[in-house]
């Protein structure tokens, strides 16, 4: 039975929930198959995370092998396959809690890197499961820069081998996933060598342990970097390597080969290996960060109408906690993120299927704005969305802080979004980079890339808008968005020109602008999600309501980004103060509106309770229930040793020398 | 051996560590006794934590409890007493990873509560540890709003005595520190009911356990709650209560009686009671709030002058993090936080010592003041402070998201300080309710309480700066931050008439002003922040350098705040934008210098290395070494029973069915 002061919420909803989700996921035909995996996996109890929670990471670690295991099976039952397309939903249906997602990095990157005879032996042992990969780039002293990696591969010409060792300590490899325990071959980056000449970073196949007991191959040191945040599933490893020798023909060596007598050559274009850097990229904001927030809305809003805390109004049963002003405040600008983002990931997703199909043309004229913004939206959505979820996780109190709640281990996973695959803040000044040059050329007149075309059209005028109600306009916040974008590019594009016109170095003047720097690329990517969102919400179909509650999340989105940074708007007095207090007003009003949507808004995610694994979260609302229920089966509640040990003796005042 | 790069830069502090340290502890004599104390606990193997990162949730239980007992043990061979000098560095040195904390709030409300009577029978029993005590207010359904427990204690006459009921599943005692699995006894507080009536929520005593064998008593369900987010070492437990019967001398009486006939008799004033809740707030803001900062900070720079990630100029080795502007940007607002803090809560602790003696003599007049002072300072505080140990740990990249660097569990720990003894929330409206209170009657000439008088002089002046140098003196940015917190406060309180006078609901009308009142009360608490900085390096000798460091300090934390909130300060044209872009140039310019103290200003926090029980963090930078060794001793690195379950039938292509 549905608690009714959630089921009330869902009497009133503006709009059709099932036509909502049919959106979300691209059509009633994705639906369809969504739920049907859905299903699937959700009744099969190997693939159950219920007792997680209460899991050591030895617990969680068997587990994911387990069902990585099992699912070889399930697939093969169901006749799934990688290419069909239920596969994007297994993981999602799985959140992501099972074992060798690193063996998949590993047959990518061979499949991409590797020459066509390499692929030929690698891949069928791969997809058979006849050895089990890894991914080893990152070492313990180095991450962000590649060029950096200490790892050796020097080319043996007696013996056609390479023989690779990681020098010092903070060459060993750190960090890969699956490597900890489970993987027998892995991918090493590492400075190649030549007749003591480095032809820096390359790729080598190596074996890591033995296909028949397990044990670690000779000169190989491996194990587990212990304890971390989350993942606690994953092995993520450590990996030294001491003479370690592989066959030349274990160098990967689609782009680069070493020939028998050393001679080394370069062959073809290394471009469609910066595509696959960005396209990782984006391909995780789905899964990774969308969901994670999506889930944490649907957790928090739902408790929300059942917690009831304090009086509203004097006289009356204690009120939602939703009804209050301030948790409004905290929870629906994170639901309307998770709307834009969704929106921005079909937009880059596009953008990036085009640009796979000009590559594969040779042409590559849209890299670099692709790398650009994979770079810049992967930063802004991971911080937005990690930032999210912790609104959510504090908005529900001391419940919220209980891990049977299922926030806090969003909030720990979601967070490492913001560090892994480009730490976020060298991500944005990447973007800068690219913003400074399209501005600077556009400035000189030359062309730039469509979603930078705006940075030449610099205009110095003021809002139009009269009245609060003006700021329900996709055009007048759209076109401040932009002016905020063109102000912080061209003011630091400035300001570095100022600084090497003054003798400052150049490397110099550049650090001295990261700061303002990294606010430009952010401005950039806000901008353009506003600006997508807007367009998106024009061409919805008007029926069932949801063109506009979808407008209406469009214009929380856009107010709340100006209302939590006002100083970038009032600055060069483009919005004047007046009009910054009909921007609060409009987006304080728009709260109260959207709040009445706001079950049905994340009843559209169409997450499932074994989905969000939460005590406050499920579709029925039976919050302190389920607290209690599950509560009673934590390991805590078994007897402890503690008590015969310390309570006993001090209770009866036996201890020793008290 | 110090790390090179580490020691470096202990080489050119520009003042005394030492008496820095002094300073931060109060004098070389409070410095000496602290020192003693962690020797003595540190060098304890019982109260070590070396293996907390690898621990389960009932071992680390099991762990709190060993370390309390052996604590009696210790401070009776060292002679160190609950009242002596040695006691507040005790917790400290624990950092907190010890059981039994509920017991002393178990004995302090008696102490404050109970009658003369009730203090001589129970506090004798408690410090001698014939029972264990606990807490129990918090209930399923009810945090925030006491009024709302749904305990019930009713009066029967017949036997004199109380029968305590939970008489619903949200009406359970939930989250009391000690109760799931130690305490024999608890402090219930539920609704008094006489003759039918209700006379509101009142505390009783409570056995919970057998002093014999531990076991529940009659009517009595009680257990632990389960996993959380961080304090694993503590049994925050649940409680049913069925027709528990107690004697009616267990009702802690001080202030309320129930006689033999059911005559219900109030005496003396409740007022103290109420000062009690705001020194429990001020009293956590140290220990539980600046030491997690303190330590993040200390990890996260040292951590930054030993990596080195990819090069500044081109040509020279990688540059240390935190030479870059970005790193700076991140870490060193939190270090000038952490100082600022430090002596607001100096501040707050001495206005609170008067408050005391001035209560002692029956003057509650400074009551209302401290209140909002506490609730806004605790929130804010809190907050701040976890937002900075979040900035620390993303700023440690991938070392930073691994258990080992200390920082995820400073993390998680710090988030709960947000949510207990009094959501921010609703603390932050609490000090607004007293800000508009204060500034309607300011503005009717009547008199206001010292912090508040600031509102009574509303200037409509222009920020007089004319140049970058001019906002390092500290004169321009304290008017500055007054001017908002007025502005703030005058403009929220006309919009508040306004809506009344419209004919909203005055209830209604509060609730659609909170979100601008939580930013008045924010506002007014950073104001006496920096003006509280900005006092105090006035006050301090000006020799050994710390006079200047701490101005640095100083101006750091208020151009901090203003070049993160802009908008505030441009909005009625108090700053110009002319004048924004002075504020920018000083803040960046700052960081660089304050960057070249950075190591000696967190060497002054004076922190072990057990203490901050960090593989990035060490006083000898030996990252990496650490890191590995570490490592190497985690549970994950035992033989898994995946390999022969799972991995082996795989690799052997012996799963069934495959």
């Amino acid at each position: 039975s549905v608690n009714p002061d959630l089921a009330s919420e869902r009497q009133t909803a503006s709009f059709s929930v099932e036509k909502l989700t049919a959106l979300l996921d691209g059509g009633t035909e994705q639906t369809r198959i969504r739920r049907a995996v859905v299903e699937v996996i959700e009744s099969d109890p190997v693939f159950s995370r219920e007792n997680q929670y209460f899991q050591t990471q030895n617990e969680r670690y068997e587990a994911a092998v387990r069902k990585a295991v099992h699912l070889q099976k399930k697939m093969h039952e169901m006749g799934w396959t990688e290419n069909g397309p239920e596969f994007k939903y297994i993981y999602r249906a799985l959140s992501g809690d099972v074992a060798f997602l690193l063996h998949r990095v590993f047959m990518r990157s061979i499949s991409v890197l590797g020459s066509d005879k390499q692929i030929s032996k690698w891949i069928p042992l791969a997809t058979q499961h006849k050895l089990i990969g890894s991914y080893a780039q990152t070492e313990l002293g180095h991450g962000t820069y590649l060029q950096g990696l200490e790892t050796t591969a020097v080319f043996d010409t007696a013996t056609q081998e390479f023989i690779l060792n990681t020098p010092k300590i903070s060459a060993m490899k750190w960090w890969p996933g699956d490597m900890g325990r489970s993987a027998t071959h892995t991918v090493v980056f590492a400075q190649l060598y030549i007749h003591g000449k480095c032809y820096g970073i390359h790729p080598f196949i190596v074996q890591i342990r033995s296909l028949q007991d397990h044990s670690l191959c000779p000169g190989i040191t491996a194990g587990d970097i212990g304890p971390k945040m989350n993942f606690e599933h994953i092995d993520n490893g450590y990996l030294l390597l001491k003479n370690v020798r592989i066959p030349r023909e274990n160098m990967l060596s689609k782009f680069c080969e070493v020939q028998p007598d050393g001679t080394y050559v370069r062959q073809g274009s290394q471009k469609i290996n910066y595509f696959t850097m960005t396209t990782v990229r984006i391909s995780l904001i789905s899964d990774e960060v969308l969901t994670p927030l999506m889930k944490a809305c649907t957790i928090a809003i739902r408790y929300s109408v059942v917690r009831r805390q304090s009086k509203l109004k004097p006289g009356e049963q204690e009120a939602k906690i939703l009804d209050y002003q301030t948790q409004q405040e905290k929870l629906l600008p994170q639901l309307a993120a998770a709307y834009a983002f969704h929106f921005i990931n079909d937009y880059l997703q596009e953008l990036f299927n085009r640009g796979y199909t000009e590559i594969q043309r040779k042409n590559f004229d849209m890299l670099p704005e692709l790398h650009a913004l994979s770079s810049g939206f992967k930063a802004v959505i991971t911080q937005h969305c990690t930032a999210g979820v912790e609104i959510c996780l504090r908005a529900c109190g001391g419940h919220g802080y209980s891990l049977l709640s299922g926030l806090p281990s969003l909030y720990t996973k979601i967070l490492a979004s913001c560090i892994y695959e480009g730490e976020n803040t060298i991500l944005l000044l990447q973007t800068a980079r690219f913003l400074i040059k399209c501005f600077m050329a556009a400035s000189a007149g030359q062309p730039v890339p469509p979603s930078v075309t705006y940075l030449a059209a610099v205009k110095h005028g003021r809002c139009p808008a009269k009245n609060k109600l003006d700021f329900l306009s996709p055009d007048i916040y759209t076109e401040a968005y932009q002016h905020v974008a063109v102000r912080l590019t061209s003011s630091t594009a400035a300001k570095l020109q100022d600084l090497i016109q003054s003798g400052v170095k150049k490397h110099d003047a550049w650090n001295q602008c990261t700061v303002q720097l990294v606010q430009a690329a952010k401005a950039h990517c806000h901008y353009i999600a506003v600006k997508n969102f807007a367009e998106t919400v024009e061409k919805l179909e008007t029926k069932a309501g949801i063109q506009k509650i979808m407008k209406h999340l469009c214009d929380l989105f856009a107010l709340h980004g100006i209302f939590s940074n006002t100083g970038a708007f009032l600055h060069d007095g483009y919005t004047s103060a007046a009009q910054m207090d009909m921007v609060t007003a409009s987006y304080l009003d728009l709260l109260a509106v959207i709040r009445k949507d706001a079950v049905p808004l994340v009843d559209a995610f169409d997450f499932t309770d074994k989905s969000l694994n939460s005590a406050l979260g499920s579709y029925d609302g039976q919050v302190y229930q389920r607290l209690y229920e599950w509560a009673q089966k934590s390991p805590t509640n078994q007897m402890s040793p503690a008590y015969e040990r310390y309570l006993k003796p001090l209770l009866h005042n036996t201890l020793s020398k008290l």
